[in-house]
């Protein structure tokens, strides 16, 4: 089969891959429909948490069943499905009590490569989410996007405590933060103000229901919210990005009592304990349990009530996937979408 | 009046200060039936945070309302009062989201020293609770602990979400820590394990009903919790020290999702962000809003339904508070009460 594989920094090649074969009884294997780039893809992309030698690239998916191993009860042959970017057996206590990202069967969907034809998905009951039928072509986008960066945006809202007569901050324009706007407007939030300097991102945000704009960033960013706030911050601060910069950022936007939901995946941070301590803030985040959002948000998709596929402005044929990566680190595209052929 | 200053590392001298006066309209000033010495207190004794020049000592305190300013409503002369360690309006935003200790008007009480005869509180009718009357004299320690250990307790065990059915784990066996198991399992916790290496701390956590004890500390100390929890960790966490070996053990002994409430003010703490991000906790903490916890706590002492007094085992006339500090400095005392003569 073809898929995408990390050479290097900035190496990114289509080339041949073994086909996926059932290993477990409990894998499935599907035909990707649809994969993309994630703003995480770009650390290694970018010569930043890159492991020894090639890498199979990709870990957002929706697509058909081809195959499934002995075990898998619930997800058939032929049922689309979208998935998160981590397997989850979903019956255990971690699963239970919402945490599927850290399963303790939890499985990185990464290591497997989805920017490809086809893929193996470990524990496929507990992992993936069958469509009720096969989807209309322009509800793909929306359903991939659930794979993860609508349900990461939907995790820190939640995290946050978006909710009604709120007034909710996003740091990080990327499509995590924007479709954590729609996740906060979603639940409720009365005011959403979103930390942009990008003119497209701006206006993706406001058709996603943000309500202001600051174009400053660090303390002077901190300092205009604090002006739109009556002084006091934003009852919750929605991270994604990731760096001290923009955690700092979030704790300093963020009310005494108020709530931080972080998912930029974490680089070089320390948080000062002392600030901290005294900022008064809750602190929740890491990689999101997405399986635990994902039934309501495909509901949500199918009935057209929310589009997140919106986030996707550029649409390539897998073959075109390295052009899918230069466009995000250059910033001209904000998420890619790569569509394999069979 | 009477009142404890510190003038150097060690140098506790009880001496004659001014008598405290109303200095604005919403003062009062309380008649000090008992002070104590809190473990923060300790910090500038070691020659840790230490400000320049003597420092009046003490923000814990019970006492009688001798004085009112022509502001204040509520508080009446003659009132028996616990107060918090930060006085509050107790009806600005961040008030009434129960974040008193933020509040927009918030003062440290530490600045006017209660270790003292007398003493000024701001803000009465915000941050003093008057007693159903005057008290027997057996509740006084209870209702004093009620002004900061036992506040800050109760405060770290909501913070962690202490309830039932959950495991709870305890950082710190100091009066806070302590105070902290008797709340969690005033909460409903099913299971209380305290960290402790000394014998009487561990009998009075089992007396304020630890259900077990780990005597050992740090990465070893999180293993041992870990064979106790079916390999997940505690639900909750409360963090009652505020280092940073304190601070990783308390997130390393919390499972995914779970929660962890830390109170202990912190020192020289650098929270690793990745690890952090991957632990996928909820971090909540800081300075205790004590006042938002302290009618209902005023009534369970009152009701003698719990007895947080037991956590002072060294109860002193406040002219021997040079020893007080010293029995605590050298772990002899969990706790030091101080009585003014007058």
């Amino acid at each position: 089969m073809r898929g995408v594989v990390l050479h290097g920094p900035g190496d990114i090649r289509v080339e041949d891959r073994p086909d996926p074969e059932i290993v477990e009884p409990t894998d499935a294997i599907i035909r990707v429909t649809a994969a993309c780039v994630c703003g995480s893809d770009l650390w290694p992309y970018r010569g930043i948490d890159r492991g020894d030698g090639p890498s199979p690239m990709g870990h957002e998916y929706v697509g058909v069943v081809e195959r499934v191993g002995d075990q898998v009860g619930t997800i058939k042959v032929g049922d689309f499905v979208v998935g998160s970017f981590f397997a989850s057996d979903n019956t255990c206590e971690i699963c239970q009590a919402g945490y599927q990202s850290r399963c303790v069967h939890a499985q990185p969907i990464g290591v497997f490569g989805t920017q490809a034809q086809y893929a193996r998905i470990p524990l496929a009951d507990g992992t993936l989410v069958a469509t009720p039928g096969q989807p209309d072509a322009d509800l793909v986008p929306s359903l991939l996007a659930a794979s993860d960066v609508l349900g990461t945006g939907w995790f820190a809202a939640v995290a946050a405590e978006a909710g009604p007569g709120k007034t909710v901050a996003v740091v990080g324009d990327g499509a995590v933060g924007l479709l954590g706007v729609l996740a906060a407007r979603y639940l409720g939030a009365e005011r959403v103000i979103i930390f942009s300097r990008h003119a497209d991102r701006q206006k993706l945000a406001a058709d996603f229901g943000a309500t202001d704009v600051i174009t400053e960033r660090g303390d002077q960013g901190v300092a205009q919210l604090k002006e739109l706030t009556n002084g006091l911050g934003a009852h919750s601060v929605i991270e994604a990005v990731g760096t001290q910069e923009s955690m700092m950022q979030a704790i300093r936007s963020t009310r005494p009592g108020g709530h931080v939901g972080y998912v930029g995946v974490s680089h070089d941070v320390q948080l000062p304990g002392e600030e901290l301590f005294f900022s008064g803030v809750h602190l929740h985040g890491g990689p999101a349990p997405v399986r635990r959002f994902l039934p309501r948000l495909i509901e949500l998709i199918w009935d057209r009530r929310i589009d997140p596929g919106k986030a996707f402005d550029l649409d390539l044929p897998l073959e075109q996937a390295a052009e899918g990566y230069r466009a995000m680190d250059e910033r001209r595209a904000i998420k890619t979408l790569l569509r394999p052929q069979h």
